[in-house]
């Protein structure tokens, strides 16, 4: 017997944008006391969200860091709390691109319930920094390149 | 697009033990400056086995404390590192159960990495507890009845 | 040998904010690839700075809870990342209240490194919920009574 | 006011063990919805505990990876869980070397609740290893030389 429980569905595009979503499942380890998911665990939802996203695109965060010599550090956090999130909660997370990323990349993230409700929004920036020189750099031109169709 | 990125894959089972199989990807968060996955993140690995293991016999642990009120408190964790875990690597952990529970209930966790190679081994035991007196009670029927047809 | 690792110090106080600082060392936990501080980890940082801060004036979160049947779910955060936290840094984290609570309480962190620089900026929004109703309340009397002073 | 939230105590010693206390207070991001610590939480106590202990020594394993490059993953854990840990509680982690490290190194752990009772054992055991091959080494001299007259 093969049940789905995680996947990534649908990457919607259109002119102006680049959307992905996935979905996760909330763990006990992921609750507090008040029996709703830690309000710090959300940046790990984010940080899943954008990664599926790049990998939606064909492309792979740890092949920025190993093969580029490119990491990207969070420079910038925002997170609006609308609804709990409960144990076992299968979340939707859309994540969003509005821009083509330049000297820093911009994620949008909506959060779902399995009501289907907005229970959260977040956007996290982050740079492109080079591992050698530890200098801030250009979106890597595999990124862009492959991101211009959806933005044309 | 649907890519599909996380799923449970292929209880077997035989007439001594009930296996489960699901896959998990290494996040950011969950490493840490050696490069590997934290040696405290693999309880939460095992969480995931667990409640899956659970799930894919048609039953809900989450069941089991809302309208079973039981609920089933980690009393012993043992765990073997093997080989490291590295970040994206999407791992396999295979959960067990070698035993019918009675008053506790026992599972056991391998955990292979994308080369196959088992990189960890945990035993988790919990007990049942209801929520209403506090006090250890036996395993709900309901998952016995289930599991019995696997265990003869 | 009795040596002092971790200590809330010196909280300041003038007529226009209430001001409060605590110190933590980074663990390993904490820590991500990168070899800093995953920016997840930052919101306990900033979690322990209110409590603490609500501690320094002779109240209890915890009491909040228990005896006064109120929580205080965030609603709001904000974060900036100045500079990379490393392991074993003591990391001193100075909490601020700008204003009285009323129907929302909001804390204003800097956190400053061995080096007193200024790492990261945070704002966390909570509001108040009575457990039984789930609706919102105001800041209990006792908080504003004992925050007035500072304020005056 | 300055009021001291963490702090380590006692470093006993006898001809046979070497052991140290610290203390930690729960956090509302330790806990979950079951109301107490979550269970793969304690590891981080154990690394608080192990990592104070070297501190009380003189020494630090921040340095041992830096300057020495030398680090030390973990290759077994084991952890009963006795009694629940609350939100708030100050627990006080007992940090035990039995004794001299050689090929490998093994910590054990007591932790007590406010109310005295140990709540939890545990043991973890690390291997040195040399960062730059990758290869298992011997404690480092300087840590042995300092733990000799502790087991004399």
């Amino acid at each position: 017997m093969l049940t789905q429980r995680y996947f990534a569905a649908v990457s919607k595009t259109n002119s102006t944008m680049y959307k992905h979503e996935y979905k996760v499942i909330v763990r006990y380890a992921e609750t507090d006391q008040m029996g709703f998911v830690y309000y710090g665990n959300y940046a790990k939802f984010y940080e899943i969200g954008r990664v599926e996203l790049i990998r939606s695109l064909g492309l792979s965060y740890k092949e920025f860091e190993d093969r580029l010599n490119i990491f990207l550090p969070v420079v910038q956090l925002e997170s609006r709390y609308l609804l709990p999130a409960r144990y076992d909660d299968e979340l939707r997370i859309e994540t969003i691109l509005d821009e083509l990323p330049e000297k820093m990349i911009s994620f949008r993230h909506l959060i779902y319930n399995p009501q289907n409700f907005l229970i959260n929004k977040g956007v996290v920036k982050l740079l492109f920094i080079d591992k050698i020189t530890g200098r801030k750099v250009s979106a890597p031109q595999e990124m862009t390149d492959v991101l211009k169709k959806h933005f044309e």
